[in-house]
């Protein structure tokens, strides 16, 4: 255990941060969409219930609070200087259909609790903190991710105003609704000048720490994505009278294409390639699969290394065609750029997990989140907490514990306490 | 050319049978139950006029006709004995939807054809031929198979009568509202000592012969089939976060498994496998499967060839899922006996090929055809007639040139004038 611990330090109880965050996780829940469940997507009454609920929390903490254009509360534990830059420990509050309690909401809670934390110490710090739930990562209601990071971070695309929900309500109508005025988005960005760094908690979605035996870890990279949707054509034909040898069977071509992906992807550490939708369209048991479409989605922590595995499976894409007789047209349809984290936040992290008696372990994020618009902008860095129930998130069954929670939020007390000293 | 040909002999002009055949399949395709496209399901009101017509062509070539009690038109070329056995050469005119021409109906316009020529020549055999046009054999209007041969073969299922059709209408109730009589149906059943033997003409339905560029073809056995449905279960996760090594993917284990039936069914003949209905259910371009439905049909001339498959692929999937931490369930849907075709017609057949100039070629049919109802009752045997387009069946795609129509002719004619000097 590290000084925080010990008393006459401003001394922290036992589990003290961990317990809080899985009773703010759990009141947060409260609010849903759905009457089972917890579904809270952008500016429904749930999610504005659940922004009121931040906003006064933060408020409680005595944090310079508001709630800004793109419904992201933001609170702001001051420096002494009022001109001074500010440190970000942020992530969202809103979540997937049938979601879990920690996704985003973790990296929230853990932000409020050291504030709560340094609130009752009267510690002041050489930068602002501002503590900041985005409004929007999942992309769920309006089919676009980082609605409220990107705000934050300078890169919000004006074109989305005009975008539709399913009921055909546009983004710009349904802020106006909810008393959020767009035109003042642009005035929500950041600065470089004006920031220390970015710092996010995060559930870390995987099972790598859970099967590594540790209970937080340091994220490397968020991976880059390349998506392309994949039609092979062969020749159906009737399943009995079509000799082997003279086939051209789609499906076939397609279960060589998926065990290719496995196994080159299989070849770098932090490489992972998946084929998520994979079907023979009105395909019957008697009839050889003249098509079969399927979906391609090549990640990994370092964009060479990505972009290497997909030149080798478009490669074999080709000599399977060629061999089989069959036509394989793959259209890209997604690609983004991995997030290195910044090499001296993450030191800071791994020396704070070290004091904290734990094996620092660098893993990359597969997943996408918020820092990733703050890349260019300011260094970024992420603490992953470990899940239960095998890694399982986006799920009613998704789990972390309050000793997870605990050794994550000292960890980054820890952290920001250090990056004062050295400020 | 055999002596068939020759003047004198009751000479045939060049290519007759064939240009008839052509000609007789065309005006049959005339009635369909669309305005667009073939389709002749049983009873239907096209089905009920293309009964009529053969009926009328029966009765032109002067046979002793009748549409029997579940919709066969039967045309018998008497013997010049009334107590002698009969020679069935038979085929069905019902058709799949949007069919082609000459599935079935070949080999009903073959045998009407034959049966006017001997009566052209007033030739007398020691056996009737008892043309038959079998009412059903692609079981799509009461999704049962054979109902006309069946019924002949004396191997009709009277559980059927209660089926009903995808308006409700029972097969019952559509054989009374044709004018057919369900209780005559047990007196059509034929005994072995009233019969020499069963001969079909079909279109092969597959490439071997185009490939091989033979015109007919000996069908060596029926295959009978095992089919099965195959539920694969791994564990979802998100497509960034779950390293490879970690994955339980059921669409990789689909995968393995559609290569290893493609593999082990190439190392015999007879044998092919296939996997037509392949999917993910639900599956997301950003999940990793945990899931994969999929079909497996397995069929060899021989049911010894066919299950030591069956056996390797079940010892496969055990492979597989003990390997990939994965759950196979498998479930047999339907398992068919093969029907070996009669040696001793076989030889009659190839003998025939043979004059006819022709390499004699033995194939196995993967396809069921009405031939299967008559094993065990009396020898069966089949001429496989070439398809062009790469062998297309069941599509508007179907075609066979005159040429070929017409050798198949003239090889059965041979066969029957054979037949009848060996008795």
């Amino acid at each position: 255990m590290n000084m925080l611990v010990e008393p006459g330090n401003g001394g922290i109880e036992p589990n003290a941060f961990g317990q809080r965050i899985m009773e703010l996780a759990e009141r947060l829940a409260h609010w849903s969409e759905t009457s089972d469940g917890l579904t809270c997507t952008y500016l429904s009454p749930a999610h504005r219930a659940v922004a009121a609920q931040i906003r006064d929390l933060m408020r409680g903490a005595g944090l310079i609070t508001d709630i800004d254009a793109v419904a992201n509360v933001v609170g702001r534990y001051p420096a002494s200087e009022s001109a001074a830059p500010a440190l970000i420990i942020a992530s969202h509050y809103d979540t997937v259909r049938n979601a879990g309690r920690y996704d985003g909401r973790l990296g929230v809670l853990t932000a409020l609790v050291l504030a709560e934390h340094l609130g009752r110490l009267g510690r002041k710090l050489p930068f602002h903190l501002d503590v900041i739930a985005f409004s929007e990562e999942e992309g769920v209601r309006f089919s676009s991710s980082f609605l409220g990071s990107s705000a934050v971070a300078g890169r919000f695309d004006a074109k989305l105003l005009e975008r539709r929900d399913a009921d055909g309500v546009t983004l710009t109508a349904a802020m106006r609704e909810a008393g959020l005025d767009p035109a003042k988005i642009p005035a929500l960005a950041r600065r470089h000048d004006e920031l220390v760094g970015y710092l996010e908690v995060h559930i870390e979605q995987g099972p790598v720490l859970l099967e590594a035996g540790l209970p937080v870890g340091i994220v490397s990279a968020i991976t880059g994505s390349v998506r392309s949707m994949v039609t092979i054509t062969g020749t159906a034909g009737h399943a009995g009278t079509v000799p082997m040898a003279q086939r051209h069977d789609a499906a076939a071509a397609a279960a060589e294409l998926v065990l290719y992906v496995e196994k080159r992807c299989s070849q770098a550490s932090t490489l992972v390639g998946t084929v998520g939708k994979l079907a023979v369209p009105d395909g019957a048991i008697n009839i050889i699969p003249g098509r079969c479409e399927l979906t391609l989605d090549v990640r990994a922590g370092d964009d060479a290394v990505r972009d290497a595995a997909m030149s080798d499976i478009v490669a074999e894409i080709g000599r399977i065609a060629a061999r089989r007789g069959v036509t394989i047209d793959s259209k890209e349809v997604q690609r983004t750029a991995a997030v290195r984290c910044s090499p001296r936040l993450q030191s800071l992290l791994a020396d704070a997990v070290t004091r904290a008696g734990v094996k620092p372990r660098h893993l990359p994020s597969g997943a996408g989140h918020d820092g990733m618009m703050f890349a260019g902008l300011t260094d970024v860095a992420m603490l992953f907490v470990r899940c239960g129930n095998g890694g399982v998130s986006h799920s009613p069954r998704e789990i972390i514990t309050a000793e997870d929670a605990e050794i994550g939020a000292r960890v980054m007390l820890d952290a920001v306490l250090r990056l004062a000293e050295a400020s």
